[in-house]
């Protein structure tokens, strides 16, 4: 894989051993973090963003890196996450191999890469480390907890695990549970990735290397991060221009195609395989049900904060803003002042990276409300 | 591949040489059918239906095969496409390897398969094959054609291209042109086949045949002809037995994993992978608005038929409903007393297949009335 951290990046170990949920435990391990503008005196504006599958802990530009981020419209002086406001910390997931410690990094026990050694991760697991950065950053309770897609699962295991360490929380595009249609994605995701022969196990090499798995993986990622809706006023039934076109007889024939292969391209040697196994499941197993007997509503209910948001876009097929109010419903069942919003976003899933006409505001509103 | 023919089908032979639309030709073609029924006097009561990218030509159990068909439950004696009033016809389509001639045929020039050498195939070239059939039967105007699936462009395509020749239509599932995401998720899927090694570049054998492509290429199907709504209530989070659960850490864990690996296992071997190429791509170059300078509804406007009925499944995430209004829209435009039903089957794409309670009095009241 080609390595891509961001230049600036901070490190936090992490107490070692650090157990995981289903068993095992690493060592000597670390979160990789950032953070933009000031913690006030009494530590009580620290606003925490837990991300997506595949992002860094880079979401926007700060004097540490100038370079954008990937929340950059979002996070930043006058933006709807205000850093003249918060101090905003954003954590590299636990497992993710943008930073933080995971089945790409070495094992200190062996001095040879995890790969499939690495212990199965939990989004409970992910969840106890980045806490670990913030406690180490002196905040004991959070303003916010911020949490996007597979980041809006790792912040209710936070509020779950951690009563009492976030006054309020916004879930944008997240789910209390995993869903048979998103499972079954994930699951030949990975799998496209297994069929790979230079998988090889999670042996592979940089020279020996599972691309098409990785690219059939992305491209199956990516049409169900977006909607119809987005692509047919987008690309329709556009062609490539005949020096673009695949001489292949079923190679690149229409735009969308393009698209596809462009995002796959840009993502399959930039992202370990392995972390993405072990991320990828750890969004499968995820269920605030097992903190209830099986109900799912009464594990929202048992988390105890003070005023949430839940928000997600009307196309969005992974995470389906029927997630997004259930959580605000089981929030509120439990005590919270918690508001749903849908929104009409055509661009799905990804609706919160790139529609900021609508997130922002909403992000921005509550926000402010605090 | 394991041959799978049903026994007592048909075979018509096509005109030698048969032209294909995109350029190419057959020589000593057929195409496989089965009927029902018993045609008029005035052979005014035939009924046509073409079929999705799968199914073969048995459509329900007949003299010559009593074993159910694919369609079991619409297509019969009293049923809703009632064989005791209607001759019915199913064709199999053209490139298919379930009887009709395809990549999986003898090439008669060569004495070997065809493979990657059969001309470029296009829903008119089925349309034209199976006109062939109904002609060959005796049939100059058709009381009604039904179009599945794909099969509701290749009933258009024919529509289109032989004015007069059907007095009204059912659309089930169809689309009058390919649009970015369903031609997405079929560029991945063939995708799929193409990068399993196996593949070999369409010169696969028995030993050595691409079936992780294929069982990807399903399982991606298969997440795509139903629906999220369906599954939650299906499957949910239940996880297999210990005894059916893979040893493999990123095996098959939750029910809807074994659910796609059991359809995988019973389609690989009993679809040819190169007929599956081909009839996939013949989708993604659909187009009606091909006959009137780029305006769909204008391509759909040009068809002369008496009556119709565009129906489908609210859940359908492939051909979406959308996509069936515009279809009656159009044809009403063209003068066609032209309904659309959208149904609140949770089945999705598939629900035509499996929810008879919807879909059964809609096709059978349409057919009462003519």
């Amino acid at each position: 894989m080609t390595e891509f951290i961001p230049p600036g990046t901070r490190y936090h170990a992490l107490p070692s051993p650090f157990a995981f949920k289903r068993g095992g435990e690493l060592r000597d391990a670390h979160v990789a973090y950032e953070t933009w503008g000031t913690l006030a005196a009494d530590a009580g504006n620290a606003v925490l963003i837990v991300t997506g599958l595949s992002p860094d802990a880079h979401a926007a530009a700060n004097a540490d890196n100038p370079a954008a981020g990937w929340w950059e419209a979002m996070v930043g002086p006058g933006k709807p996450i205000d850093t003249d406001r918060w101090f905003v910390i954003c954590v590299n997931s636990l497992g993710s191999c943008k930073g933080s410690t995971g089945p790409a990094s070495i094992d200190p026990a062996t001095g040879e890469l995890y790969g499939l050694r690495f212990p199965e991760l939990s989004i409970e697991d992910g969840a106890r480390a980045a806490v670990e950065v913030v406690r180490a950053l002196g905040v004991t309770e959070l303003a916010c907890v911020i949490g996007n897609s597979m980041g809006g699962m790792t912040a209710l295991a936070l509020l779950m695990l951690y009563p009492g360490i976030a006054r309020s929380h916004i879930n944008i595009s997240g789910s209390a549970q995993a869903l048979p249609f998103s499972i079954a994605i994930r699951s030949l995701q990975r799998e496209a990735i297994r069929l790979d022969p230079q998988w090889n196990g999670g042996r592979y090499t940089d020279q020996a290397y599972p691309e098409s798995g990785m690219r059939m993986a992305r491209k199956l990622g990516v049409i169900t991060y977006r909607s119809a809706l987005e692509w047919d006023g987008r690309f329709g039934r556009v062609r490539l221009d005949s020096d673009q076109a695949d001489d292949d007889p079923f190679g690149l024939e229409f735009q969308v195609e393009s698209y596809l292969e462009g995002h796959a391209r840009r993502f399959v040697r930039f992202f370990d395989p392995n972390c993405y196994l072990y991320l990828s499941r750890s969004m499968d197993w995820f269920d605030l049900a097992e903190y209830a007997d099986g109900d799912v509503m009464a594990g929202l209910a048992r988390i105890q904060v003070g005023k949430a948001l839940a928000i997600g876009a009307n196309t969005d097929i992974l995470f389906p803003v029927q997630q997004q109010q259930q959580i605000a419903d089981g929030l509120r069942a439990g005590g919270a002042d918690a508001q749903f919003i849908g929104l009409d976003s055509p661009q799905g899933h990804d609706a919160f990276l790139v529609d900021v006409a609508r997130f922002g505001p909403a992000v921005g509103g509550f926000l402010s409300s605090l």
